[in-house]
């Protein structure tokens, strides 16, 4: 692990060479020690098939290196060059429309095609071949932002022959997929597995099966692009990590499974238009318009801490406005110092910056640099070098701590209810966002695991927010786990082949939960049923049977939250209010010691310091806990956007 | 006809053979006596080309015979097998985008195809062959749900070639169809029927009558689909019933027309489904988001019994929340009563629920039966068999009697006032159902009419809401009907090419009514004209001239009903209000008696009896009607989804 | 120049040939001199390849001139026949989304199909040789509505194949082109020309660059097909002028390119539907929802007076209720006389009503004439006469003069930012005419000037509200001109290839403007910075760094209005209120003398005559101005849509 750092995103073969050395001289002035280059540059490394010029790039890495920098290389599969094309017509993927998408911008490949796939590896090969022993070389990017602009699908042929012998190793025979699928209803049956198509342009809804299949073989395909290129650059130097820059709320892969074959999982993080671009109200945008959802960068940092293996970098933090949202307002004076913090709070090792100078001219020309086109710095660059100083004064460092509680998150569920919502505006992902939420505010640190986890001890309270299906680990998890467990709405109501279980959700043994979801009322948006004692149940309730205990009842008499010993069950998707009462219940049930924070203030504990962040656009007075021994940066007057440290008292 | 009795569809090869016995015994014990099958089976009685399997449906068909009941065969060709597809890639029809659409869900299928054609009369044929004389047989349906799922329209080369065919027919020479079409308007000539093409993707609209000659040959494919498996069943058993179950406000083809070759005209009544996808007010649909709409499956009982020559069955009656909205609300207790209630007042021989059994699996899972999945009750299933028994007790009876109001619906009106609306959000539907909800709601009962009615005798009222043009019977039984008339907005206001008739709309001889449209004053949604006395018009407003009497006018001046002897003519599409103004209007001239009854009840008399229904979320309080003697279930406190009947005085 | 006269659009080829007498005797009776023929008849004029029948053409017109009309007669390659569709398949153009757009409405044709615009000559030729000499020809319309329905851009091979040349000729090298829109971004480097695919169907965006010139070389197209007919027309008679009818609100193509080749410019004037169409606001569509828009029309006429060298027409004016937007309602009584008198006020030589009878038939039935189908007289008959009656009273007549005001409106900027918003919702067009509206309101005549002016003496105050790039020309007349320049936001902030300037926006020297825009805040639609003293910024506001002086600032302290001598920088967009505020400013600072103007009412000054028009919905009282010397039409108590016309003392 690398103790707190800071980075940037740099495109040498964006600017005159001799401009090269300035930038890495002023880069290192900001406190900058890790620099990301070429995820973008394969047409200038081979402008014509097998015409190899990466002496540019060594030049740029012996630069940025004399200047202490460790450079991160991006292999630049996200942007085939135009000639790639004319060899390879088919690799272009196909939109759910069925039209296939041309070049001229980026991320124009099908992951199913297996002669871009070994484009891909051949690249890769050269880069680690010309590059592996520079001595700048600080590890490796993959691609970039896999599944960005929805490319995770294509409805190519390349993907239908794929998905064809992806169900035939799957099934072994086409009855079993037959009987997966429930292909006797509606005559689906198919006699071969070439018979198969793409559950695309279809006169109504595929089966759910299909379409989770569908998602699983596309998952699979990210997952084996990215494995060839980890094995290619791990063979060369094992010593370096291998990263993936991973995006904000995008679930159409399985992270987990990829990150099999990465070291490190980053992430970019776009706060204000990752808000702008979210489903929240449009009260909440405009309370956060200029500083993000205070929560959701937490998350992903959260998340993908899980995902890495505990380890986690931001490769791309945004510096001030960006160009891809509706509309992109200028951060609050401070933010783009208090993402950094929040970042390294939850456990980040790189916060890198994207990017050094704005491009004048191409699809991003509107976004943002730590420096304007001119050259001039622009306001995160001041807010970039005083996090630099800072990091060195305080030496926050080693790993994020275990959380008190924790939320499971799992892609599959993500995919199940979006196929099959039932209740318009039902997502797997807010549901397990709200949770996550509601423990934060009260100042608790949350781990978020994967569904494959098979051991949850050491933690005060654990959430499964609604999850399809168990699997045995989860299962051998839960009945052995010895805190308060947390099962949310529709989980354990599907098995894994999408179809409901014998004896219905949630489908855990009467010893553990004698509870049966009966059927479910759905809710039109904007219809809310109140529950005794505050907030609401929307979108969503289940009508269940069974001899759990009811904890909270709605004012139609439907248990809302029900128990047995101490796992908890709540039978609907709730406002707010609703969900941070359930919180609130559990933490008092298994007695978590809370802290009591203003609205807009979060904060999270690393290495024996705890970091408080205002997302608020006003200052703030923070309350000292118990546990802490005075601030070591700021104070309890924590202005808007502001950072305060407390070192902890149990800390050295 | 039968007396009132229950039926439910059923699904035998979903499940395991050694549950049919259990299932047809509990369905009897529930008052069951129709079960409807097979018509999504054809994978299983085909399983590939000329593998005949129909021993499985004789036996399913055996074990519901010695239980007692008659079997509905489905014709299984909404969902033709796999193969079929590799047999006839071009049965797969086309959408307006230009998109064919594939396999892997259901109707996927061409009306225009031929070859299909002939693979239906085919699999009629083997079913008439082998089932025909089966004891239990008590009918067969054709298909299922024409043209669910946007497919009554194909925009595909068989259906180019079919609808330049038809048009040729139709003309005889292309200087016919030319002056028809009014083609010299913007050079669309043509010289030759192979010229013209479809009237999708065009650059901008096509001429209105290239449209509505589009829409009559699809609707002749879909009759003509019918007619062939029709023809083949009544060949072998005259004496069973062929019925078709249409569907809710949908209008893509002319169910008259098909009609003619069916017996009995059955539907699939999902109220709350079919709220929740309409257009009402947001404010109706949370009113009556676990009711229904009161007058919508009303509606389509009296069209359906008009469609089915007097006969009308519920083929799908919704049992609890379905899974196809957004959203899918648990019904109201009792609703599933209610509903099977109401459509036997309205003439139902057989209401049959949808399904047997919640599927575990497939496009439906969500989608309640009578049972669970794991085979215990559903609420319906319990209400099911308080209807069975109610029925057995009141030995309700008879045809729906001949109401003192009916309104036209026609099929053409819909179309041509989609294809051009003038004012967005017009509908030919929503008008009709307005006129008949203001009738209904003062307790009469109303029929509804085809356009080709030539005698209007036996009606107080009559009301022609808003119809495309004339044709000679209803010229004729509007001529000669005695009864007071009111003509809607838009009536007669075009020929049957689709242009606007020399003497303009409502094109009525002087003598009848006095009166031309001089010009149409269309209005955005969200505004609105007041009409002196109450009310408002809004989306149409008609500017007149002519000598007929004004009986209400707007504040602008400007006539809103106008009347020449018992003839009264609607110039403007009104508001709730004043669609209620102008019914009373009517009712007042007429000197028809009413009921009073409380918000959300409805009526409808069979029989001797009166049946109320409460579609209200609260109880509410019947007035006995002077022709009332008591009721024989329930009473005049008539709880929330309640049902009250009153047997009349007059009856035996 | 011609007086201010009356015209109307008739198609002969739709109605009986004995009625053409009557209606040109009728014609003539209103006060109508000008017909417009022929725009759609090319299937009446060449029904099958080389058969032409132009002799009902000239009959036509020697009937109408015998009644004294002269006659316009179109070109009519807006709608080309059927045969020439067998003979050119790939004639059709193809949409965005890929699709080839049919036969059976109009306008089905591709600006690069080499093949079509052979035949646009070859028609053209054989109508001038025809018709050239006829005593009644009065001048030529080029086609009709060029662009209409979306047709400027096609995603055809054709279009493909003429993009490439197009950038070939204009780059010379693909090095160049590489460079210019900055392909090295995304390694979207081409090595050949004939790599370059059009911009529809990425993956996300294409290069800004990549897009714009695709829009230039679409907009040349356009210019090419109509040079190829003016040359044609004008070859064989240099004296008659040829005419196209532009749109509202529509810039696809650069209309003062194309107009190098023609006399005059017309417009089609609907300002019920323009209204409608627009993204102006609800209530603001309510409350003029019967006489559109107030500044709309009067920007158009200015617009096109000066695409058209200071000749402008209204080549079809709205005479009643529409058939193409949403809701069609009624005008105003008054209505059809104001919008002529307007027109004529602001220059235009002809106003010439859409159409003389509604068609029964076609697309457009429900659109008004100036007949009713039935050749009664529609509202509209009336009110044409009366200013036909009213011109030849007053005898208005000469040039629109010179005002006060002019607003630079540029096609590319149109374009620019709608390739990148940056703020969803910010336009061009609606921030030219925001400024327009806000002078105008203050009763000063006001021109639009093209993007290429070089001299803007003259004027007081000269506004270029958000010009994506300078020329050379504009750069020496701002640099020389004495009056007062408003540069509004975004204007210089890019280079010609779409890129930022090395000195970043507004790019002009120090010594004219030092400032510097050093970052955009773009705002969520619905989100105000409110201003001190008064209005608020929505959607743009820009940091700038520099020396100008600060002339208003925002409630945050940012600057909105800064000025350097007479050079103000707008550096906001706003509300009403803050664009009235600034324009107000400029005024005072010019100290250019206004009107007082009741809400709704404008005016205009022509040949020694003020002209007010009334567009409220009630009756407002006007305040004499000191350079009146009374009323020759109306009074100071002007009428809902009523007009005034003051005669100026200073004239003769
Ligand atoms: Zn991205
Ligand atoms: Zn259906
Ligand atoms: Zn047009």
């Amino acid at each position: 692990m690398i103790s707190p750092t800071l980075g940037v995103c740099y495109y040498p073969e964006h600017w005159p060479e001799e401009w090269w050395e300035t930038d890495a001289k002023r880069m290192a002035e900001v406190g900058i020690r890790y620099v990301r280059i070429g995820e973008f540059a394969w047409s200038r490394l081979e402008p014509s098939e097998g015409d190899l010029r990466l002496d540019w790039m060594i030049r740029a890495m012996d630069v940025l290196g004399r200047h202490g920098h460790r450079v991160i290389v991006g292999t630049p599969t996200a942007t085939p060059p135009r000639w790639m094309v004319d060899k390879h017509p088919d690799m272009l993927a196909v939109d759910r429309e069925g039209r296939r998408k041309g070049f001229g911008s980026r991320r124009h490949y099908d992951f199913s095609h297996l002669g871009f796939r070994e484009e891909s590896a051949r690249i890769t090969r050269i880069l680690a071949d010309a590059l592996s022993d520079h001595p700048a070389l600080g590890g490796w990017q993959t691609d970039n932002e896999y599944g960005c602009h929805g490319t995770t699908y294509s409805y190519s042929p390349a993907a239908l022959e794929g998905f064809r012998k992806w169900l035939a190793e799957k099934y072994g025979t086409i009855e079993a997929l037959n009987t997966a699928w429930g292909n006797v209803f509606w005559s689906m049956e198919y006699s071969r597995f070439d018979q198969i198509e793409l559950p695309n342009l279809l006169v109504c809804d595929a089966a759910p099966a299909h379409e989770l299949d569908f998602r699983r073989y596309s998952s699979d395909q990210v997952a084996a692009f990215n494995r060839t290129q980890y094995e290619i650059l791990k063979a060369k130097r094992p010593d370096l990590p291998v990263i993936h820059n991973f995006m904000s709320r995008y679930s159409e892969f399985d992270h987990y499974h990829l990150a099999e074959t990465l070291d490190i999982a980053s992430w970019d993080s776009y706060p204000i238009g990752h808000l702008a671009k979210s489903s929240e109200s449009d009260e909440h945008k405009a309370l956060y318009m200029r500083q993000g959802d205070p929560d959701n960068a937490a998350f992903h940092h959260d998340l993908y801490r899980s995902v890495g293996h505990g380890r986690m970098w931001i490769m791309e933090q945004q510096p001030g406005p960006v160009n891809w949202a509706d509309a992109n307002p200028d951060p609050l004076p401070g933010m783009a110092r208090l993402w950094a913090w929040e970042a390294f709070a939850h456990g980040a090792e790189v916060v890198s910056y994207f990017r050094w100078r704005q491009a004048p001219f191409g699809q991003e020309q509107m976004h943002a640099g730590l420096l304007r086109p001119d050259s001039e710095p622009a306001p995160a660059y001041g807010e970039a070098s005083q996090v630099a100083r800072e990091l060195q004064e305080i030496g926050l460092d080693g790993p994020a701590g275990q959380g008190k509680v924790a939320v499971i998150f799992d892609y599959e569920s993500e995919w199940a209810w979006e196929i099959q919502p039932q209740a318009a505006g039902f997502s797997h992902g807010n549901h397990v966002r709200g949770l996550y939420a509601a423990f934060r505010k009260r100042g608790l640190d949350v781990d978020v695991l994967p569904p494959t986890t098979s051991d949850l001890s050491g933690y005060d309270i654990v959430a499964i927010p609604a999850l399809l299906t168990w699997n045995e680990a989860l299962r051998s998890a839960v009945a052995n786990f010895e805190g308060y467990l947390l099962v949310g709405p529709r989980s354990g109501s599907k098995t894994e082949n999408f179809s409901i279980p014998p004896r219905l959700g949630p489908d855990l043994g009467a010893n553990l939960l004698d509870l049966k979801v009966a059927r479910v009322d759905s809710l039109p948006a904007g219809i809310e049923v109140a529950v005794k004692g505050g907030g609401a149940a929307r979108l969503w309730r289940e009508i269940t049977v069974g001899n759990a205990e009811v904890v909270m009842e709605d004012e139609a008499g439907v248990p809302v939250l029900l128990s047995q010993g101490k796992l908890f069950y709540f039978a609907a998707s709730g406002d707010k209010a609703l969900v941070q009462r359930v919180a609130d219940y559990m933490i008092a049930e298994a007695d978590t010691p809370t802290l009591s924070l203003p609205a807009g203030v979060r904060c999270r504990v690393r290495g024996g310091y705890r970091v408080y962040v205002n997302y608020a656009a006003s200052a703030q007075v923070l309350s000292p806990a118990d546990d802490e021994a005075g601030y070591v940066l700021g104070s309890a007057d924590i202005p808007a956007a502001g950072v305060a440290i407390a070192r902890l008292a149990t800390a050295g």
